[in-house]
């Protein structure tokens, strides 16, 4: 079995490559970046972020892509689902991008650009120099939090969330027996989700269905609400979360 | 009985006390910044974040002391002592302030300032520009963290931190039976806490133990640590920590 990088090998596989090498000695562990029809004919394996339609087309024998980070935008998903050919990652950076979406959220309502920024001008924020509790940051305990895409992403923003206290309600497609662990509930209607929600967290894929999906209507609904978008940008209608933003709308965006 | 507020009762209080007074109707809850020696005789608790000798000793009846914050360097400590004035507080700030703690760990590893103020410069730091991993920011999972003072602060330390899978040791005086939540281990040297640690936060209270307890040493057994002090200033040797921030012996101070 033939298994082809598209891109070059980086640190970590080149930290990885040889245990790999060693355990399966029948495998193969090629790197081409141009790779030609010859090598192409006997490709079981491809790891590479992106693979053209051209190159699904002459690999006969293709039968598993490993995307080694996330997105599918780029990929002939036609041809791929068409053919059988299985598309996956290993939803390694999950924890790292909910972990992205926590640092966010907390760095908003915590105000650390303004006190950062403040400092920098010999300005403190005290509480005893007489600006007061309207002058200090906001703690996210308790917050009403939605997280739309109750995914990989989705559980571990729930579970870093749920340690302050939160109130987690997941958004799915697809519905769910059991409560998946760190939610408080979950629902199969977006707007359901939106409403009452204090934080919004998005961690959708770009499909066709969630395309566009947060739209000025969307963002109206959120009216007062922080935004953090962890997944993929064109989920959310770019013109109206410019107006969102500029309008108040939302209390913030990130 | 009498209640004395030596400052004037903020939001939260007007909020409840209608209640407390219709709950303890036998109650006087009163508010007075500057009490005559009268008021002061029948007063049997203070509500105030400070205290001084000459009204603990106006107030013979005095038996407890409520702090609405946290600090206990304003209070005639040998006098309450003495006396058997109890003092205390309700903690009601240690999630707000471990938060913070965790806001600012999570800002430093996560750069959200320079991304900030890349962004504001139209500087976009994505993966696919050319910079590649190494211009990313880093996640605080798995990382070791010490926690120096294992109270009501550092327990909710420890319960965010472990929610990112940090490995958690704390650092206390008081030997205690069983391992609180959140804690991988409790140790009651303090230079055993720090040796090995990523990240260290600091939730002391200032007393005579514990003033200039972080001196030049022990910041240099941080070395290539992030310090985190949510505590009282005075647990870290300001000029030490100068030195140790101008010479590049902590990765970061908060």
């Amino acid at each position: 079995m033939t298994v082809l990088f598209l891109q070059k090998p980086s640190g970590i596989w080149n930290e990885e490559l040889p245990w790999l090498r060693s355990h399966y000695p029948d495998v193969t562990f090629t790197h081409d970046e141009n790779p030609d029809p010859e090598t192409l004919k006997s490709v079981e394996v491809i790891v590479s972020p992106r693979v053209s339609q051209e190159i699904v087309d002459a690999a006969p024998n293709l039968k598993a892509i490993l995307l080694p980070m996330t997105g599918i935008t780029h990929f002939p998903l036609e041809t791929i689902k068409a053919r059988g050919i299985r598309l996956g990652n290993s939803h390694g950076n999950s924890a790292g991008v909910a972990e992205r979406a926590v640092a966010m959220i907390l760095a908003f309502y915590g105000k650390i650009i303004e006190y950062h920024n403040d400092l920098k001008e010999h300005r403190w924020h005290g509480f005893w120099i007489g600006r007061g509790l309207d002058d200090t940051w906001e703690c996210i305990q308790e917050k009403r939090v939605a997280v739309i895409g109750a995914g990989e992403i989705g559980h571990f923003s729930a579970r870093y969330l749920k340690a302050f206290d939160c109130t987690v309600t997941g958004f799915k497609r697809t519905p769910v027996d059991t409560l998946p662990p760190y939610y408080d509930s979950m629902v199969y209607d977006i707007d359901e989700a939106i409403d009452g929600a204090e934080i919004v967290v998005v961690t959708l894929p770009s499909t066709n269905e969630t395309r566009g999906m947060i739209d000025a209507a969307r963002l109206e609904r959120m009216r007062g609400a922080l935004l953090v978008n962890v997944g993929r940008g064109d989920v959310i209608d770019e013109e109206a979360l410019f107006n969102a933003c500029r309008d108040g709308v939302l209390r913030g965006a990130a």
